[in-house]
């Protein structure tokens, strides 16, 4: 066991009570909506917090990664949703989990993937679970509720002897929003379409069990998800700078940091120089073009205090910059001396926990373990 | 042995003939500076490359993590200049690396760093060898050549008993410009800047036996380097779109790519959706604010025939947005179907390899094997 105090520096703390609250939070939410829930796990790719959501009340998960599948279900985890479109290539990996017993669902929204799943799950004698993608925002992947093609590729699959598992879709412009009335609107839209959409394949005589919905915004916005079966979410369980400035957390619920030491100064433009860089905190500028712009990341004491207007103003491979935005504190020294230990709050809680080989989780009692997390494909 | 053709994707693959072609490059113009080189391995993370950059005539590594100086030191690499300021929390790493044989060299821009390393060096009986770091461009860190703190800093140093080992500078702000004037002038500050400060410490009757300079841009620009003796460089060995913005390399001498897979489209906005997302790529948006702006990558074929005009537009966690600039390509689907293979040349090369466990290094005669990469603390 170890004590924040020992750490070394950089890296990345995850404050479990605050996670555990976050996932208390979401688990409410479903329950009062009347849905299942399945987090995404690619926010942390980590088995302690996969755990913790599961001990909460998740059923399943999914996943954006075949390693991370695999991964998951080498932990017993066997209710997989893979969310990335399969192409040929992948096929072989989906079938060996498969095989092994994974309980694994994969997606399409084109009938070109769609007639090579089906050719592949035929001539390996395999019954693949599809889902089929719905773009109900334009914002990436999926079919259109009203097109045609829905219904070609759904017709496709099950002529070719695959599960019909459901349709999904993934609102993720509502991360672009930052007001209520935006965020029910675009939660309503997700919900409609995925709905819609389910109806149409019910009306066509072909199979809709699951109607699957969510990003973390729109899951904590909605106000009902009539006619929707399970939800998706995943970086709520840690939340971000993003998140605090789409408006669906406040600075205090994120639970994920970047422990760094002071190294450095540059009195006469007010910089303190750190050892958490972009290597520690990730490249992300998510905030960039939001309502509050945090730089890098916001400072924050050693203990997980706010230090209002400091920020990570830039960074290097393994040099952050940290300054008070719109003025040059001359101070800069004397307030963090060489040595002084801060956390930096990221903007993106996916793209930093990517950045680390594992998280130091951090206990009431100020003591930290290690859990690790992995990456790859 | 595998072949381009048989890798999963999406995966990060370095072409071992461009690499080879670029260290010669840089040994060429050492050699013609008349200096030594040491190059930044923080690149690549690779011992295979840093290997063949030792082949090629590389004397001693620079490291950005002492992560990187254990792992290189246990694979026979002695010399290894550490280029972050030190601070107390690493010094029992940095003295656990010089007992156990390593020449390590650390660094230090302040006497409140200078001070803990001389008594922390006293207590535990070891002379820890310390360069000076050198501001010459104001981009990060350092002491500017004629401040006063430079000869206090090595005065701490020296009465502690600590070794005097130099003066070291990186032109980081030569990233910052694109055409060969700014980049000569940069270029010559950072020689004379460097070469000043040591003419102080000599002048002052203190050691100054190394003078190192180098950034990738001043590297490939200087015209001379009297007074130098030592130059180091990292991103050459792979280059990257922001260096060919700046203009020290050409496309075609990009040895990094990420290969992907068409896994969708969306044919009436003129997007095809790559298994490449952010995940792959890094959020690295390096070309943003430079004269070209390439997205997060420059799409090529899977041969690596550059495709002009396509770049990877957007990007989400692994889903990538393969756009036509300026227009849209509404024979997208036919131009690249489900399951094409294509190669996108990233912005920035540390960053990209940092987001994969390896490289696969492809050879001439189109075989890969893996080269294994690490990152973390």
């Amino acid at each position: 066991m170890t004590t924040l105090q020992e750490l070394d520096t950089p890296t990345a703390l995850i404050d479990t009570r605050r996670m555990q609250r976050n996932i208390e939070r979401m688990q409410e939410r479903v329950k009062t909506l009347g849905v299942r829930f399945r987090p995404h796990v690619k926010t942390t790719k980590c088995l302690p917090v996969v755990r913790a959501q599961i001990a909460a009340g998740a059923q399943g998960i999914t996943v954006s990664t075949l390693k991370e599948a695999e991964e998951f279900f080498d932990a017993g985890i066997a209710d997989i949703l893979y969310a990335v479109g399969m192409v040929p290539g992948k096929l072989p990996q989906a079938l060996a989990l498969r095989q092994r017993g994974c309980d694994l669902k994969i997606i399409a929204d084109n009938v070109a993937a769609a007639r090579e799943i089906g050719s592949f799950g035929k001539t390996h004698g395999s019954v693949f679970e599809v889902w089929i993608e719905i773009d109900t925002d334009g914002h990436r992947s999926g079919i259109k509720p009203e097109e045609e093609a829905l219904l070609e590729v759904a017709r496709v699959l099950q002529e070719s002897g695959m599960r019909l598992g459901g349709v999904m879709t993934h609102a993720g412009s509502s991360y672009d929003y930052d007001n209520h009335a935006d965020l029910l609107a675009i939660s309503e839209r997700e919900r409609a379409g995925a709905v819609r959409a389910a109806q149409r394949l019910l009306e066509a005589g072909l199979p809709c069990p699951v109607t699957s919905i969510g990003s973390t915004p729109t899951a904590l916005t909605a106000e009902h998800l009539d006619g929707v079966t399970e939800l998706r979410a995943g970086v709520y369980v840690l939340f971000d700078l993003v998140m605090r400035n789409v408006g669906v957390c406040t600075v205090d619920d994120i639970a994920l940091s970047v422990l760094t030491t002071v190294i450095g100064h540059q009195e006469e433009k007010g910089w303190a120089i750190v050892d958490a860089g972009w290597m520690a905190m990730s490249r992300d500028r998510g905030t960039q073009k939001q309502k509050h712009d945090f730089g890098f990341g916001q400072v924050c004491t050693e203990d997980g205090a706010v230090l209002e207007g400091y920020i990570l103003s830039g960074a290097n491979q393994e040099h952050g910059i940290l300054s008070r935005s719109g003025e040059t504190d001359r101070s800069i020294a004397e307030r963090f001396p060489i040595g002084t230990r801060l956390r930096i709050l990221p903007n993106h809680a996916c793209a930093t926990g990517a950045q680390h080989p594992g998280y130091q989780a951090m206990r009431p009692d100020g003591n930290t373990e290690t859990w690790p997390r992995f990456y790859g494909w």
